[in-house]
């Protein structure tokens, strides 16, 4: 995609290198038990994602929107869901599962996802879109529980592509630890010390 | 069972009551996506599952056991894994199975919840099993991506009591989501300001 999208600072050469060291990224892998194979899975499951993404993201906007303590964080100066806020984390959202799918784990993917973490925590959220929101962050509980709703809903689309029941599942799993592992990346914001 | 388990202090009335409040506790759970037929598929899963809590265990510490970063939060004094840390500590974590798969959410699970997260963090570390550890914390971009592990080494062991597939994955997947809750509200006090 040659698009500019709006707050999408992937390849930003300006971007701060995240604190997070390739060791520690290394151990974080380990602890997902990251794989050559997830990674060969998550590339297949690009493949088949990515030209799904706008009906998943109806899906995951759907869940948001259906529960309000979801919606809570996209809302404007008047308290109030903002429509153009909304729209624009969701270009950047669909952009996230090609990212997810196909990037390498290098320092350029490392500093996007301490990136990430500051958007979702005190430290820059509303910033990148200019909102003026009473939401200050997004809580930590629930950047963590949604890994749920981020992986169980994947499964569906992955089967749209691919019949072998263990193709799928290693897909699915693929995508599981590659969510989990970026939501702990995302987490450091929220407790640098004890991260 | 009723034997004694050294630190265990699960419906001790004299525990904090968490500060999360049922409210937010139904937010979380919606967030995972929780259901009564989750609670259900787990109440199955623990019949499954507890008779198998020591190979359970022994899959769980091998892996642990062959990472240095695991095992790093179990040093003693000397720097070195403090066997009757790690053997404090399996102890409550066999017992942890069974509490998953079998405890309400109400007040009482919420209150020893908040406790294990402050016994991973530096807050109450090492003070239960009266270790004087160079490891003040359970870093915590690591006790999120554990999620991984301790969610996909559980497929087997439900299918060893369970030939349907269909129900395998049911049970699978309320604990899935039941750790992911878990990890939400264990992290708490890593960031009580923006959890």
């Amino acid at each position: 995609m040659t698009e500019t999208l709006a707050g999408y600072t992937y390849d930003d050469p300006d971007l701060a290198p995240s604190p997070v060291t390739p060791e520690e990224l290394a151990q974080l892998q380990q602890s997902v038990l990251w794989s050559d194979a997830d990674r060969a899975a998550l590339r297949r499951a690009g493949e088949i994602l990515v030209p799904q993404t706008e009906a998943i993201l109806d899906v995951w906007y759907g869940f948001v929107g259906s529960h309000p303590h979801l919606v809570e964080p996209f809302a404007g100066a008047d308290g109030q869901p903002d429509t153009r806020y909304l729209e624009a984390v969701r270009g950047r959202f669909g952009r996230w599962i090609a990212d997810l799918c196909n990037r390498e784990h290098d320092g350029t993917w490392l500093a996007y996802q301490d990136e990430i973490g500051r958007r979702h925590h005190t430290t820059a959220k509303n910033r990148t879109d200019h909102v003026d929101s009473p939401s200050t962050h997004v809580p930590l509980g629930h950047l963590i529980a949604l890994i749920v709703p981020i992986t169980v809903t994947i499964r569906d689309f992955l089967a749209k592509g691919e019949s072998d029941p263990a193709q799928v599942d290693a897909m699915y799993h693929a995508w599981f630890k590659a969510v989990t592992l970026s939501v702990a990346l995302w987490a450091r914001p929220y407790s640098p010390d004890t991260w």
